[in-house]
């Protein structure tokens, strides 16, 4: 089989522009619609894409409790909806497409997080994934009466939080529902395993009390890029969204976190590596390139300030908008990696702090490619086929129209260059992404005690 | 307007009684298919019935790690659906029906309830209600690294937990929402407020980062029977569950509710009291009497003897079956008031521990009525009339059929009778329960700092 893309639909509010909530073509309105987001998932399905992702925080914002911030944030569109309530939502509306919610490991607890996504790989009939991250933001911390712990105690617990978790989906062994009406037995309960986890954060007993999912694990994903967290990858993640800006950064990213892998057993086919993109569609250069301009035309400085302020650790004001971005010392807690792409790009590129605000505010960090649907597949097949991509998180500055221009235009073009599938090759999202699914580690295993019990 | 009948139905499985997934009326392979759900929440709906409701526990049974009990459990079905998960993909095919779930307030974080319900609340346009316990079994708190906390350690969180989740649902102002986007004005920041909750189990800054849900504060129902659960509800609940077996028991349970309402500055209208009883409907007595003993010949006694050991507190055998129940000392941990009406209702009618097992397969302590749907309606009646319930909490034996034996034949009864609605009044929950809307208690206010920064 030819290796083919894999494409996840990254969904935010009205869009990933930061001013796309001013822009005629959406309506911010549907910020807390969910008829919104079904027609999102909709259309990435019409797309044939492998899954639709929702990002997630548990604080409003970095700062909110700062004057200055809270009077910045008065710009931005605010107060969206839980992931996995809606993913829920969105799965009884599709049939093909997976679904990823990002869930911390910080502030849950295991038993919860593993119960959730298991019932949502029921809901969906094992379309179901989990963006693990560890909540660096110390306004999440606020929200849960904690310190914010450190960036190494965070990936500590997150390590043995992914342990419970799994030892929980393997609680039911597949076989272990008999149904047996005429016997009276319903299950075979030496098939189905207390865990009796105990370990440095936590102590949980187990079984699950939610039976074996279609897909056995729901399927993993991370995007931390840090030390920590491309080795938490490795270990991990069966698929990796990563935000890189040049195609050199790319391929070191790829083959820095494929190479991982062997030491935890795992092949260079097990994690799929996806960087994002917010792909700026026209039907001719000239158009994307005035979509663009408009959208940054609507951008508010004040906002992207005090966003580039809490990502760098440097305060800026107005002042500095026409001056380059000013020396760094302080080293802010987390996002580290994010923070060098910033800083680096403006580095690289010479960027005053005005035209570095408007490089981030179509993406974050992550790359934007304005151009014409060929212009843009070019450039997927050009990271695809270089060693930098497996496919590709794609995010779409307005919502739905840049989804649906995505799915319309540049997916017939990656088609017909045999880059994307024409129709789903499976049932489930691991299937979809060409991953495995893992057997229970309890399996064949018999409780002692269960067999004296009889 | 004259008083009318509010009505839940308890989705539990493929039925209440504990052998229903033996029973050829039902599948029990749909335990975890969402679609069986869906079809129970759509003839809800059909029966204009107000609510549904899923219970919940956060562990897979009492004392699974034991190997008697594990040995009993092969005999019940087990391993179903997180709540919060199915209901959202519950309010994705319906319209009006409320959608109630069970959260425990011992082993989870105010800010993930506060914004789950929140989101429910947005998702379903006005019809989240969530049930709210406290987790009183010790293997739950197996699940979670801690020691179980005692009834009155428990309901101390409760309560703060309480405070710190309305707060929350308080932190956006009505109108904190301008979209301007002219201007560029998103939100009136000055109107999302942090919280700063301090307290002796939470510290909580808020605010939270889903905006003001259609209904205010999401529906707050509670379930528990003791004096400090009735001291609870008074406080809190909107709506009760409750397990009365009496006309006599639930006069006086609901005239105890009612009369404690006034010190916390609540009307008798403020709350609902719900008892839940068990319909096996026939259109003869005599068949409604030929499926409750369908159903008594499926029970396997190693199950119930389980359950009812756990329940009481005493240790029972196979040996006991034909005997009264014996005298009980010990007394168990949470759940005593569901412990006393089983001992009660032994004494009460002089049952043997066989006899008391078929009792509570259909209802597990719950009312069981079998008869025609008059004879049925005529029961709600007199409860309705003599002061027991403002309405019910069905628990159909079997599902979905006995869901839609109830909407298909009791509704149109209690229709006729001017005692239930042909069709929803509201549009949200609170609506249809006939419930005022919460304002924040925040309105109004404007944070200095905010003043001061701008």
């Amino acid at each position: 089989m030819t290796r083919k893309l894999h494409l996840n639909a990254f969904l935010m509010g009205v869009g990933h522009h930061e001013a796309a909530w001013r822009h005629p073509r959406t309506e911010p309105a549907r910020l807390t619609d969910v008829r919104h987001y079904q027609e999102l998932a909709r259309i990435a399905e019409r797309g044939k894409l492998d899954s639709v992702f929702l990002a997630d925080g548990v604080a409003l914002h970095g700062d909110f409790q700062s004057g200055r911030v809270r009077h910045a944030l008065r710009h931005n569109a605010l107060g969206g909806l839980e992931p996995l309530t809606l993913l829920s939502a969105l799965a009884a509306v599709t049939d093909h497409i997976g679904l990823i919610a990002t869930v911390s490991t910080t502030y849950n607890e295991p038993f919860h997080v593993a119960r959730k996504f298991a019932s949502l790989d029921h809901i969906s009939g094992g379309r179901a994934g989990w963006n693990i991250v560890t909540s660096a933001g110390e306004a999440e911390a606020r929200n849960f009466g904690v310190v914010r712990p450190s960036h190494a105690d965070r990936y500590a617990r997150a390590t043995e939080f992914l342990d419970v978790v799994r030892k929980l989906w393997d609680s039911w062994e597949d076989d272990a529902i008999l149904r047996d009406r005429t016997g009276g037995l319903y299950a075979d309960t030496g098939k189905i395993h207390a865990i009796e986890h105990a370990g440095e954060y936590f102590a949980v007993s187990g079984p699950l009390n939610t039976s074996r999912s279609p897909q056995g694990h729901p399927l993993l994903v991370q995007a931390g890029s840090s030390e920590d967290g491309k080795e938490f990858a490795a270990r991990y993640a069966e698929a990796v969204f990563t935000a890189q800006q040049t195609l050199e950064e790319g391929q070191e990213f790829y083959a820095d976190l494929k190479r991982r892998l062997a030491a935890y057993g795992r092949r260079h086919e097990d994690v799929l590596v996806l960087p994002g993109i917010s792909p700026i569609i026209g039907s001719t250069e000239r158009e994307a390139l005035r979509l663009e301009q408009e959208l940054e035309d609507l951008i508010i400085p004040a906002y992207g300030l005090a966003q580039l302020s809490q990502m760098t650790g440097i305060e800026l004001t107005e002042d500095a908008l026409d001056r380059p971005l000013p020396e760094v010392s302080v080293e802010t807690e987390g996002a580290q990696s994010r923070r060098k792409l910033v800083i680096d790009l403006a580095r690289r590129e010479g960027l005053t702090v005005r035209q570095l605000l408007g490089r981030l505010a179509g993406g974050r960090g992550h790359r934007v490619l304005a151009g014409t649907p060929e212009q843009i597949a070019d450039q997927l097949q050009e990271w695809f086929f270089a060693g930098a991509a497996d496919g590709f998180n794609i995010m779409p500055p307005i919502l739905p129209g840049g989804l649906s221009d995505f799915v319309d235009h540049v997916v017939p073009e990656l088609q017909v260059r045999g880059l994307f599938r024409y129709d789903y090759e499976g049932r489930t999202l691991r299937e979809n992404y060409g991953l495995p699914r893992p057997a229970s580690r309890y399996a064949g295993a018999r409780r002692e005690e269960v067999a004296v019990a009889r």
